[in-house]
């Protein structure tokens, strides 16, 4: 595991809990500046997720953990029946930072499981519930780990990668989903191009792939997501992968908004597309794609970049965050444990029966 | 026409020629400013298309027919051979400025015809250049309507219309291609709605179409490119209409960069896909779509907006400024008196048998 620290450690950290405080990544800074925030309230967690400080499906997860323990920390004396009913309403407020992912509401439910703790105090369910929220954060690692272990066999020496939004290291613990088969392949000498879609409106594939990327040392290029086509057209891609905020029960694929163009590409040209998560994202709760809730953001961020105004003042927009990629564009859905393919309503049921 | 001419009165022209002076809307500045550049040098034409100044490929013939008299209008007291060989030079010049839209060298060489005249001097030789010019420029105004009144009767009550890039009245003489059947059937009072992609990098979507739309009383939308898949899969969008930087013999279409991605996705959803101008964006000359020269832009143009970097500083890139649409993605070429549909290279050559 040598190298690929070593490639990791070139990345920062998207999230840290150092002597109790949860400190984040500022995303929406970079690539011109690194800051760790600390956060004092659960209102500032609640409003790092809101506004994509911290973004990516598994960080949400992560960071909502400890969010959870930042915002009942100070409540340690009271009752533990009090503190418990503390910790659901403090829950189900994070819980509402975001729609889609469905880490955020995983991890929120993993932490609830510990309120049937019985505890002599409160302090005790406080401990409990920052050893949760560190496990949730080390087991993201492996997981990740584990990911680009699974997937780096499919990547060739000479490959064109295409990578939509940003499911890197910096939209999870360490090394990323998506971008972990390449860390591990870089890892493993394979010589490999990737294309990263700048992913419209909020840049992260420009801001944040094509940066972790080229710091983790992979030849990267970046191109707007309406080159897309365009390069594969021309010869220059031969897989796609990407992340995923939640897949469901059939297969179905919520990712950032623009992902489903790169699935209706691929098929088009005969390109492979693979969508690369941890097992904590696969929500076999939701029947279908159709009952995913789709995040609709603010139009600004579309009209507006770094405070410059791109179209007229008072232009009428609409702004999706995600869409959905129906399981027949699918060409496999790499776990940390196995790649499960089609048909996926049996591949994920058998996937989750042995866990 | 009257309320036709009242829409187009709405919005501004993006060339004049006034008293022997051209003047062009610095179209770089929309939204925000409108500013009528006055061109005193064929450098400075030269420069304006190169830098988008002046885009579209009909606006691009006109300017460069301007230009063509602005670049020798000081030398008519030359010998008319030397005027002669001045006026070859400087239209080979003009027509270097970029590669991709037919209309600029099918402009340069309509006005090289002029050079066989017989006249006593330079002066009458430009002033058969500049009635040339006008004639182009009245033509096209002509033109545009005629595409507009060919094409609004694929527009029906309730549609929801995609458009890439400004196939606009700024990237012509008056009422655009695409735009043209927008704004003849809002002038019969047909209620639909416009999807206008923002069309980056250099976002004409955004700060050209939705702006120029909007003038026009057109109820339009504005996305990101990434969120045409989204849009077509929710049932909003009915037909796409682009313009064409240059259709060859089969049918091929080169048009802005998005517009090969945007006709796959509508294939895949069943949505017609169609492609507006004039007669003489067509190239015969030209067999098919592999032929047509594609102009790689600066990179800057991805990774900087309005001054501000959004992508780290030495980040690889990749930026063509078109890609070539295959005729089976077509459904139909609206021309300025008919609309012709596959196969297209029987169709073109009857087409142009009757011109």
């Amino acid at each position: 595991m040598s190298d690929i620290n070593s490639i990791q450690s070139k990345i920062p950290l998207s999230i840290e809990w150092k002597e109790g405080e949860l400190f984040l990544l500022d995303q929406t800074l970079l690539p011109h500046e690194q800051v760790m925030e600390k956060q004092e309230t659960v209102e500032q967690v609640w409003h790092s997720i809101k506004i994509l400080k911290v973004r990516g499906a598994p960080a949400i997860g992560i960071a909502a953990a400890y969010g959870l323990c930042v915002a009942v920390k100070d409540q340690i004396k009271l009752p533990p029946d009090q503190f418990r009913s503390l910790v659901v309403e403090k829950a189900a407020y994070l819980d509402s930072a975001r729609p889609t992912a469905v880490n955020l509401s995983w991890a929120m439910q993993r932490m609830l499981k510990l309120l049937s703790l019985d505890v002599q105090n409160s302090k005790d369910l406080y401990e409990a519930l920052v050893q949760e929220a560190e496990k949730i954060h080390e087991e993201d690692k492996i997981i990740c780990r584990g990911i680009g272990e699974q997937g780096a066999g499919l990547i060739t020496d000479g490959m064109g990668i295409m990578t939509h939004c940003n499911a890197g290291a910096l939209a999870t613990s360490i090394l990323g989903t998506a971008t972990s088969l390449m860390y591990v392949a870089h890892d493993q000498n394979k010589k490999f191009k990737v294309f990263a879609n700048e992913t419209r409106p909020l840049f992260q594939g420009a801001r944040l792939t094509a940066w972790e990327l080229g710091k983790g040392g992979i030849d990267v290029t970046l191109i707007t997501d309406s080159m897309a086509a365009h390069m594969m057209a021309t010869g220059n891609i031969d897989m796609v992968v990407v992340g995923t905020d939640r897949v469901v029960a059939n297969g179905d694929v919520a990712n950032k908004i623009g992902t489903l163009g790169v699935a209706i590409l691929a098929k088009h040209f005969g390109i492979p597309f693979y969508v690369a998560c941890p097992s904590s994202t696969i929500d076999m709760d939701t029947k279908n794609g159709n009952d995913i809730p789709i995040e609709e953001r603010d139009g600004a961020e579309i009209t507006t970049i770094m405070g410059q105004k791109i179209a007229e003042a008072g232009t009428v927009t609409r702004s999706p965050a995600f869409d959905v990629t129906p399981n027949e564009l699918v060409s496999g859905i790499i776990t940390e444990s196995q790649i499960i393919r089609a048909p996926y309503d049996e591949g994920l049921r058998e996937f989750f029966k042995g866990k």
